[in-house]
C-alpha cells in the first residue's frame, strides 16, 4: 500500500531557491525534497497533489494536528477584527485570557503553584530563562544534564545538549554543564544515580556544585529514551536532599504527548522549573512558557526580555486548545489508548524481525535498529510511500513517531502499515 | 491636547492575572498599565476605549504599522485556505515565494551575494547563528562588541550586549567578548578606533584575536547612538585589513527604519554577516534571517536548527511587505522625509529648553535628557496623554521614538506636539 | 613510649610572627605548633631540643631523608666553589650533568624515549606545562581527571584537582575538566570505566572530547587510594584506542616512593606525558620535570618559561641522588621490603580495632578511619609523642605515612609503635 | 674592546644533551650557546674560560649579583650545620627570622600594614595567589591587565599576560581578563584612563566589573615601558573610587631594581596586594611572597598551598640580603646614581644614531630600535664581545639591561662601551 495513489506523478523535487539562496544548514527539505502546500489534521499535501500522512508532527509542535479547525476559527476571527497582534509584554485581552485559562485549566487542578514567564517564542528561550533563573536563585553556575539530552541551539541551551555535532557548532567550549547517565544508560546493570550521587556527596569529587539538573522525561531527539517513573522520583529526591533545582524540559513531551498535560505527572513529581513550547500554541505558532515555583520568582523587571514574548495570535490558539482539549481527562485518556495501539503494532513489527526493538510512552514511540543505517532507509522508504517520519538518536538509529494526538485510529493503523512495508523494503 | 478625548474614563489598570500569575520579569505592562485590545496602523485601543498613538512601534517590529491591511488580507487568505502553517524547514510554497522575492527585491538590486539562513524566529536566534558561523569560519572564539550594544537575551547574544543588569542575569561570566568604544563615545575628542586598532596590531596587547566585530549602525536600546558613515566605513576597512568578519546586527534598524532597507546602505559598506528580525515579517509575527557572504556558508546540514524556523504565516506577510513597499525607492524616500520632519520638530523642542538634545537617523529619533529621570517622567506624561514612547540608554536618559514608518505626517506632528506638552509637564 | 625524652620541656608554641605577620593561609604550623631547627635523615629537632620522627617526609619531597649526607657534600662543594647558582635555562655544567645522568640512569634503561622539559621549580609548573602541551598537540581543550585527584594550586592544576575547598579558592569557575571515578570508587561493584568508556563513545553523550587524561597511580592527598595495575593498564588501552593522551602525575609517587623510580612501572604502562617534582632534587630543593614522548615535543622556543627553571643547586643534588640510589635495583628492593614491613604492622593495628583499615603501596601507607575525626586525633596524639604524620582524604579520614625511603627498619618499627599508641590514646 | 681577551678560544658550542634530551621549549641556551660554569658578582665564566659581563641579571633575580659573598657564607653555614632545608609551611628558625626582618626592615619603616603569604617559590605562584585573593575578597571574577604586561606562565598568570605567542600556549581561551592601555600607549596623545574610566562608569559599557587591576610600574618583558608616577597615582585613585583592588606585580621591579625597595614607592601609592619574587631570596634561589592589606587576609588555612612554600635556604639568604642592603638608604641611593650613569651613556648612544631611543628607570634601562631586528643583532654582537643582554618588547625591539645593582661603575661603563661597539657592529 502507498498512501499517495497518484502513482503517475513525477518524482518530487525542490525549486532552485533552496540550493541557490538558502543556506547549507537546511535539513528537512533534504530528506523530504518536495514543496508542501496545504495541511489539515494529520495530512499534508504537496504542490503536485501528493498527500503525506504526518507522523513527524512538527517535531512535537502539532499535537492537535495541522490547522486544527477549532483553533483556526478563533485565530481568523482575532485577525479579522484587528485585535492587537504584536505587543511585546504589554497587557492584552488575549494574554489575560490565556493566563487565566492556563491557571484555571492546567495549574490549579494540578495544585501547581507556579508563576508564568513568557521568555520569548521558542523552547530554547524557555531553557535559557530557566537556566538563568536557576543560577540567579542558587548563586551557582554549573548545571547537570543527561546523556543524549536535547534542549536547543542557543549557547545556554546548547551547553546542556548532548549531540557532539551540534555542540561543535558553538565554536567556543561549552563548559558549564556536566553530563550524567540517563535512566537505563547501562542497560539496567548499574544502580540508578550510583555515580551522580557519589560524586555529588564527595567533597573531593571535583564536580562543581550544580545549580540545577535539567531533564526530559522522554528524550525525543536522543532516541526515544524513556525514563521510568521511579527514576524520576529518585532524581527529584536527590535534588531535594541536596538543594539542587530540578528543571523538567517539557518542550517536546508536554502538552499531552505522553498522555497527561505534563509528562512528569505520571511520576508524581513536582519540578521546580518547567519549560513548555512547541505545542503550547496548539497551531504551530511560535510560543513558549517558563513555569517556576512562586518563591523562585526573583526576576528583576525586564531582566530577561525579547521582542516576541507577546505573540497574541498564539495566545488565542493556545487558550482555545486548552478549552477544547483539557477541561477533562477525555483527551488524555484517548492519547494513552492510541499510544497503546501504536506500541502493540510496533512490538509486532519488532517481534517479526531481528535487530529491532520498540520503545516509547504515550504517543511518542520509536523503533530502534541495531543496524543504524536501516532507520534512515526506513524513513526514506516511508516518504516514498507517503508517510513522514524522522530518525533520532545519537547514530540516527531510531525511527521516531510523533503523530498528532488527534490522529484517528484508522490513520494510525494505516500509517503503521506503511511503516511495516517500509521496513520490509529497507531490509530488501 | 490629549489624544484620548474620553477624559471621563477611569484610570487605566491591570487585571489580577498580571500580578498573581505572571512573573515579576514583566516590564512594559508596568509602565503602560492598561489592557490593549485592538490596533490599526499607528493606533492602539485599550479595553476601555482609550486610544494611543504608538511611537514605540513594537520596539521596531511594526515598521508597517499594526495589522497592515495589505498584509492582513494575505495572511487571512493563507490561513483560511488551510495552507501549511508549521513546517520546520521543509520546503513550502510560502517559503519558496519568500526566498525568491527577498532575492529579487532586496538582495539582487543591491548586488548583495548573500545566502539566507532561517535561524529561528527571533533576533537573538539570528545573532546566535551569526556568532556561531563567524567562529566556525575563522576558528577563533573572541568577538568584539561595542559599548551600549544590545543584541539579545540568550547566552551568546547576551555576551555581546552591554547592559550590566541584563548581563548579570546570565548567572555565569560572559567572557568571550571584549567591548570597544562606539562612535563618538568620547564626544569627538579621541580619534576613531585609536585603541581598537592599536591593541589589535600589538602582539603584546593581550587582546584575544577576534573572529568578528558585531555592530549596530544606530544603537536603539543603547540610547539612539548614531554611528557616522565614515566611522562605519573605517570599521569595515579595519576588519578587512585584519581578516576579521564584520557582522551588522540590523534587527532593529533594518527593514527601512533609517530609510533604505538595510541601515548600512547609506555608508556603502558590505557586512560579511547581517541579522534581520523584528519588522522582517511586516506584521509583528516572529521571524528572523541571518544573511552571509556565499563563501561563508560552511554550515553542516542541521548544525543549527529549531522548531519555528519555518513560520509560514510570517513568510506570507514578509513577502507581501517586500512587494508592497520595496519595489522602488518611494517608501524609503518618504521615510527620510518623515525623519527630517521629526528631527526638525525635536530640535525645536530641545532648542527651547536646557539639558535636552536631539539625536537619530531616519525614523529612529531620540531626545536625550541631561537629567536622566526626566526622560521617564516625559514618557509617563506622554502615556497619560495617549502617546506610547519608551526610554532607552544606559541610564534610561533618552526618550526613543520608533513610530511605524507608515505613520502619516499629521500623526507624526500630532504625536510630537503631545511629546512637547509632556516635556513641559515633566519639567513642571 | 614517646620519642622525645625531654619530658620536662614546656609545651611547644609559636612566636608572634606567625600570627601577626604571616597570612591566615598558613597550615602545617597550626597542627605542629613549634619551631623546627635542624634535621637529619628521618629526624627533625625543634628549637627546644624536642626530636620528631618524620613520617610526613616533606609530603613526598624528602624520599632520601633530610639533609642527606651524600647530597649535602656535593651541594656545599658546588656553592663553595662559586659554581653558577641561577641561570634561567642557559646551559650549565650542572644541567648538562643532570640531563646526561637522568637519561643514562633512568630513561635509557627503562627504554623511555622521552624529551625532558624544565617547566619551573614546582609540581604545579609541571602539571601546567603537561596540560598546555596536551592541548597544543591535540587541539582539544577538555581534560579528564579523577575523583579525589590532587595536582596543584595554580589555575590550570587546580582545575584538575578534586578538593572542593581548594577549587572554590580559584574564584572563577574551573570548567575545562570533567571528573571520572577513580579505581575502586564504587567498592568494586561497578565495572571499570563503565561510565567513562560509554560516554566517550556516545556521540550524544555530551562530554567534550578530551585532550588528555591525568592520573596519579596512588592518590596521596586524596586518601592513599591505590589504583590496581590492571586498572592502569585498562586506562592506557582506553586512551590509546581513542587517541587521548595519558598523563601520569608522578610528583608525589615518583622517585621511588612505591618501589621503582616511576610509580607506573609496576603496571608496565608507558604514559605519553609524566610530571616529576618533590623528591627529584633529592634534597628538598625546588625542582620539577615534565617528560613526554619525543614526537610530542611541539613546543616553540620560550612558549613556556620561568625564572627558576634552571636551579643549579637542585641539579647537583638531583644528579647525586640518581648516582647514589638508582644505578641498580638495591634501593628499590629495599623500599618494597620496608613497605611490606610497614603494611604488616599497620594491618595488625587495623585488625585489632573496629573501623580502621590499611591501604597503600610501597612506602606510601595509610590507615583509614570510619570515624573521620579519629584520624586527626591520632595525628595530634602522634605529634605529642614525637611523630610527624598528617591526614589526607576528602574528609581527612586517613592517616597518611610518607617516611623517607631511607628510614631504617628500626625507626619504621619505632614510629609505627608510636602510631599504635597514638591510636589507643585517640580512641580513649 | 672585547671583555673576553682569550681570542684564540674556539667558538662556543653546546653539548648534545641540549638537542637530544632537552625539549625544544628551551630558549636562552639558543642565543648564548655555551656552557656556563662559575659566577661571581656581575661576571659569569663558561667551561672554556670565557668571561661574560652579565647585564641580564637573571632577568631580575640577581639584583645582588651572582653568589654574593655575604649571602653565600650564611647559606653555607646553614647547610653545613644541618639546619632544616625543607619544611613546607612549618615554623622554622629561618622563617621566623625572615618574617621578623622583613617586617622590621621593609614593612614597618614604610608604614605598610601588610600580611605576608608564602605562595610557592615563583612569581607566577605569587600572581596566582594574588588573583585568587582579589576574587575571593570581591566576589568578582574579571581582572584588568595592561597591554604588554607579563605576569607568568601558569594559567591564571598567563591570562593577565599580553604576549600573544605565550597566550596561545594555554590551549584554552584565556577569558577572565580585559586589557587596558598602559601609560603612554598612545604616545601622549590620549588622556590617561580615558577609555578605562569611561567604560567602567557606563552601566551599558559591557565591561564585566573587575575584582582587581594588576600592573607593573615598569614593564620589563613588555619592552622597558615606564609608567609615570602621576599615572600610577591616578590609577590608584581610579581603583579606590570604584572599590577595585590594586595589585602591583613587583616581581621584576621590586627589591631595589628602580631604586627604592618597592618600585611603587616613588609614586607614593599603596597597593592593596603586592607580589615579590626573583631577587627576594637575593641569591637566585626560588622564593616568592604575596603581600596584602591586613583586612584582606580572608584565606582559609591551606586554601592555597604548595610543597616549596618553605624554602629555608632562600629565607636565610633573603634575611641576609635585607640586613646587608636595606637597613638604610645607601644602597637605594647608589642604585639611583648608577641608573643615572647608565641612562646618560645610553642617551648618548641613542643621540648619535637614528632610530634608537633610551628608556628606563633606576637600573632597568633599555634601548628601543625602530628597526626591531637590530635589537637582536646588537645582543648577538654583545655576546660575541662578552656581554650578556637580552631583548624584550612585543617585537623584541628593545635591548633591555638589568645588571646586578651591585655592579661597579667601572663595569657598568665598560659594559656600556661594549654595547656601543655592538650597536656599531650591528649597524654594519
Amino acid at each position: 500500500m502507498t498512501i499517495t495513489t497518484e502513482s503517475t506523478l513525477s518524482q518530487p523535487s525542490l525549486p532552485d531557491e533552496y540550493t541557490s539562496i538558502e543556506s547549507e544548514v537546511r535539513s528537512y527539505c533534504r530528506g523530504w525534497p518536495t514543496v508542501m502546500d496545504t495541511a489539515q489534521g494529520s495530512w499534508v499535501t504537496d504542490v503536485d497533489g501528493r498527500r503525506y500522512l504526518d507522523f513527524f508532527g512538527g517535531a512535537g509542535a502539532l499535537n492537535y494536528g495541522h490547522n486544527n479547525p477549532a483553533l483556526k476559527q478563533a485565530l481568523i476571527d482575532y485577525l479579522t477584527s484587528d485585535k492587537i497582534v504584536h505587543s511585546l509584554d504589554m497587557a492584552t485581552v488575549a494574554k489575560t485570557d490565556f493566563l487565566r485559562t492556563f491557571n484555571d485549566v492546567i495549574l490549579a487542578p494540578r495544585k501547581l503553584d507556579y508563576k508564568v514567564q513568557f521568555p520569548g517564542p521558542t523552547g530554547a528561550n524557555a531553557v535559557e530563562s530557566a537556566l538563568k533563573l536557576a543560577r540567579k536563585v542558587t548563586g551557582r553556575e554549573s548545571i547537570i544534564n543527561f546523556t543524549n539530552a536535547f534542549h536547543g541551539m542557543t549557547l545556554g541551551a546548547l551547553s546542556v545538549t548532548g549531540n557532539s555535532m551540534k555542540r561543535a557548532g558553538a565554536g567556543i567550549p561549552l563548559v558549564h554543564a556536566t553530563p550524567m547517565p540517563y535512566d537505563n544508560y547501562f542497560d539496567g546493570v548499574t544502580e540508578d544515580f550510583h555515580w551522580f550521587e557519589r560524586v555529588l556527596d564527595d567533597s573531593g569529587g571535583g564536580l562543581n556544585r550544580p545549580a540545577a539538573v535539567i531533564v526530559e522525561t522522554v528524550q525525543g531527539e536522543g532516541g526515544v529514551n524513556v525514563a521510568r517513573a521511579e527514576w524520576l522520583q529518585a532524581l527529584e529526591q536527590l535534588c531535594r536532599k541536596r538543594d539542587i533545582l530540578l528543571i523538567v524540559d517539557d518542550v517536546q513531551m508536554g502538552c499531552g504527548r505522553t498522555g497527561p498535560f505534563f509528562s512528569f505527572e505520571e511520576a508524581g513529581i513536582t519540578p521546580d522549573i518547567v519549560t513548555l513550547s512547541k505545542s503550547i500554541s496548539g497551531y504551530g505558532l511560535p510560543m513558549a512558557l517558563t513555569l517556576f515555583r512562586r518563591d523562585l520568582d526573583v526576576w528583576t523587571p525586564g531582566e530577561h526580555n525579547g521582542t516576541f514574548r507577546g505573540h497574541n495570535p498564539a495566545f488565542i490558539t493556545a487558550t482555545k486548545a486548552l478549552e477544547t482539549y483539557w477541561q477533562d481527562s477525555t483527551f488524555s485518556d484517548e492519547t494513552l489508548a492510541k499510544g497503546t495501539l501504536m506500541r502493540d503494532l510496533m512490538e509486532k513489527m519488532a517481534a517479526n524481525r531481528d535487530g529491532i526493538s520498540a520503545r516509547g510512552r504515550g504517543m511518542v514511540q520509536g523503533l530502534k535498529f541495531e543496524d543504524a543505517d536501516l532507520a534512515g532507509a526506513v524513513c526514506k522508504a516511508a516518504f516514498e510511500r507517503g508517510l513522514l517520519a524522522e530518525t533520532s538518536g545519537p547514530a540516527d538509529e531510531v525511527v521516531k513517531l510523533l503523530p498528532p494526538l488527534t490522529t484517528s485510529e484508522a490513520d494510525l493503523t494505516a500509517g503503521l502499515e506503511v511503516l511495516d512495508e517500509s521496513i520490509s523494503a529497507a531490509l530488501g
